[in-house]
């Protein structure tokens, strides 16, 4: 379709800080555009919510609506940019578009994840294409690279650092032992985290986002409700220099992967070895390992959200979309099936507090034992004999999540366990 | 011309480790790889200089063949791909394949960055498609990330550690203090260097890739003997403690930027600061950073040649060939104008072995000043009051490459001047 037209008719949904950037690049930038993609892009329609609100001075006045109606009647319409965000107005405008075999540009995490498989179902139906670059890690290429270079792989696992204001805090709590309330506010003074930072620091925009990718490499449709979460609120700082004592870092991580034709997919914070480079990604940069059978690991790195980031992503998308969509490589949808968490076979780090008695470790390692979990190293923290408890931080060799989760409760009810502080997954 | 049949026919040149792998892939994974593009690959011809040397037992005897004509003529053929090397019979064939509109796939990195312009043009008045993402850092989607995710970005500058063997090199003389002959030895040894390691160590092949992708980001046409280029035979142990004493590490980048509507490209050793991912590239890794306007600092990292991962390039590759090029993302060539090295402003780096006696570094600071150098940072080794020979490591503010060759003719000419042991300019 867009190749048949001399221009390509763009409505834009949405003028946040998202919008407003696109608006600006497909104005200020268009004589750009057009030397790059051979045709013009022309911007038909804004839609907004407030017709009265004050706009930048590069925004066109009459181009502006607040009638979705509208934008939809036009049958000139090549191209729908949707960043309202969210599964409202977002859902029913992307569909609508679709249905009617125009194609879709959306920035939209929540929206692709929850209903992902229905609107490709009616793309495909219709001809037309739905890209989403955007939706996951901004500017970073990860959703086209599945989608074309590494298409020819059989992807084995991607392992990602795919919320920057989570990363930002543990950033913070491994580099200067902040406590994680005290992070968070630094991260909300600095802008990286919002008010309400419940979505990121408790890994529900990571969720999305690892759905996202896992439904592109492993052609399977995911119910992000039925995925394992956790956030980063757990955390404390004495776990970021046991870790690197250990040598490890600590990173919150969203992690899909197949083995024996089974699918994992979870998200939780995990303990990463210094030596690989999703180690080394802090502040607010994303980064996301993909392991093929050919490729072997590619890390693609960058800034994950921002304006003009994810504005890159929305452009590349729209440079992208083809006169057709037959050749798009799409993956077969008999993917693997689904894992519980469970299952999960690897290495763990255990801290409890302890009462500072003699016996405690023994006591400890027969109930792990007994489930079958052998224990890798111990170190004993605060524990001199002044000092009435004693932290034991312990990693194991690899034990099933089942198992693992058994021995915790007995553990806990062991008179002599205060607490169990933290349980992290070793990822090496 | 792909999608008007209801198969790809391919002809493979050449069958040597990476014509081996993917002719492997296409045989062995043709279900997989017809599911993702929706129609079948044909291996029809596989072009070998030897028809009675033994080969793998999946290869189908009577697919080989010796002559190029034969497979040229064969009017069937949609798609070649050539990993020959050289630019030899590789340069006929893909020229007269392209001539008849026949897609080609290389991997062959000294025919595109001496012959891409030539061929782009044949390509695009025949309609056929040249993609070569193997030519440069094998499975890292680079190429394919530069000519659509990212084409709307105007790039500001692409720096990569493009050459395997050199990294390794550096990495061990960084990481085990060795010699240069000595990393380059190991090497050889574990079959990261060849016998005759020139291309690699003396910076050709980091020169071929950075050509490639500075075409591709700023539309130019450049001649690879026009751009500056130093290898890694000249770094000493030393010049890595002291780097890392200073805070940097040290890798051979390709590097082009642009400023000022003009662009530097340039090949030789740098410091890059401990702090930026590039620093933290080890072992044959490859990694490229692209700097757009709107994407900010993107970086890539893998690995960056071997059977499989360049197999996955031009499996990649072929996978995106499409029905008609009209679409794919080209910049104008209306690039920006080269500039020379002379012109450079960067901080430099100057190891010198001086004669050990007061007033020296007085005299090499007057030289320096005269041209407009300022001292950043200087460290005397070495040298106490019972050796005859003390060593100054001095870095500097920005200066202009001009300046600095002629501060270090002045420098060399001192009685009080042993050597000038190493130039390095600081990337920071």
């Amino acid at each position: 379709m867009t190749n048949s037209v001399s221009e390509v008719n763009v409505a834009l949904l949405g003028l946040g800080v998202v919008g407003t950037g696109v608006a600006k690049v497909l104005i200020q930038d268009s004589n750009y555009l057009q030397s790059v993609y051979g045709k013009p892009f022309i911007l038909k329609h804004i839609l907004v919510n407030d017709l009265n609100k004050q706009r930048d001075s590069f925004i066109p006045q009459d181009i502006i609506t607040n009638s979705l109606e509208d934008v939809l009647n036009d049958d000139n319409i090549n191209t729908v940019i949707e960043v309202i965000g969210g599964t409202g107005t977002a859902y029913t405008a992307v569909k609508s578009a679709l249905q009617n075999g125009t194609s879709v540009v959306t920035a939209n995490k929540e929206l692709i994840a929850k209903f992902g498989p229905e609107l490709r179902t009616i793309a495909q139906s219709s001809g037309a294409q739905l890209l989403y670059e955007a939706s996951t890690a901004a500017a970073i290429p990860v959703i086209s690279s599945l989608r074309t270079q590494l298409s020819g792989n059989k992807i084995k696992s991607i392992r990602g650092i795919i919320n920057g204001t989570s990363n930002y805090i543990v950033s913070q709590m491994a580099s200067s032992n902040a406590k994680f309330q005290d992070a968070l506010r630094e991260a909300q003074d600095l802008g990286y985290a919002e008010s309400d930072p419940a979505n990121d620091i408790e890994g529900t925009d990571a969720l999305y986002k690892i759905c996202i990718l896992a439904t592109l490499a492993f052609g399977v449709d995911i119910k992000p409700e039925d995925v394992y979460k956790e956030g980063i609120t757990q955390l404390e700082p004495q776990d970021f220099s046991m870790a690197a004592e250990l040598g490890y870092a600590i990173k919150h991580l969203g992690i899909c992967e197949v083995s024996d034709d089974q699918l994992m997919i979870r998200v939780h914070p995990s303990l990463i070895p210094t030596s690989e480079m999703l180690s080394k990604v802090d502040q607010v940069y994303n980064a996301i390992e993909i392991d093929g059978n050919l490729s072997g690991k590619i890390v693609l790195h960058g800034q994950g959200a921002g304006q003009d980031a994810t504005t890159s992503a929305i452009i590349g998308d729209l440079l992208s979309i083809k006169a057709n969509n037959e050749s798009t490589a799409s993956r077969s949808t008999n993917g693997p099936a689904l894992k519980d968490i469970k299952s999960l076979i690897t290495k763990y780090y255990i801290r409890i507090s302890v009462t500072n008695e003699p016996g405690v470790l023994a006591k400890i390692s027969t109930i792990l034992g007994e489930l079958n979990i052998s224990i890798a190293s111990v170190i004993q923290k605060d524990g001199t004999q002044s000092t009435e408890v004693a932290e034991l931080i312990i990693t194991t060799y690899r034990a099933s999540e089942e198992d693992l989760q058994n021995a915790l409760k007995q553990i806990k009810m062991l008179p002599v366990v205060r607490t169990i502080n933290t349980i992290l997954r070793i990822e090496d």
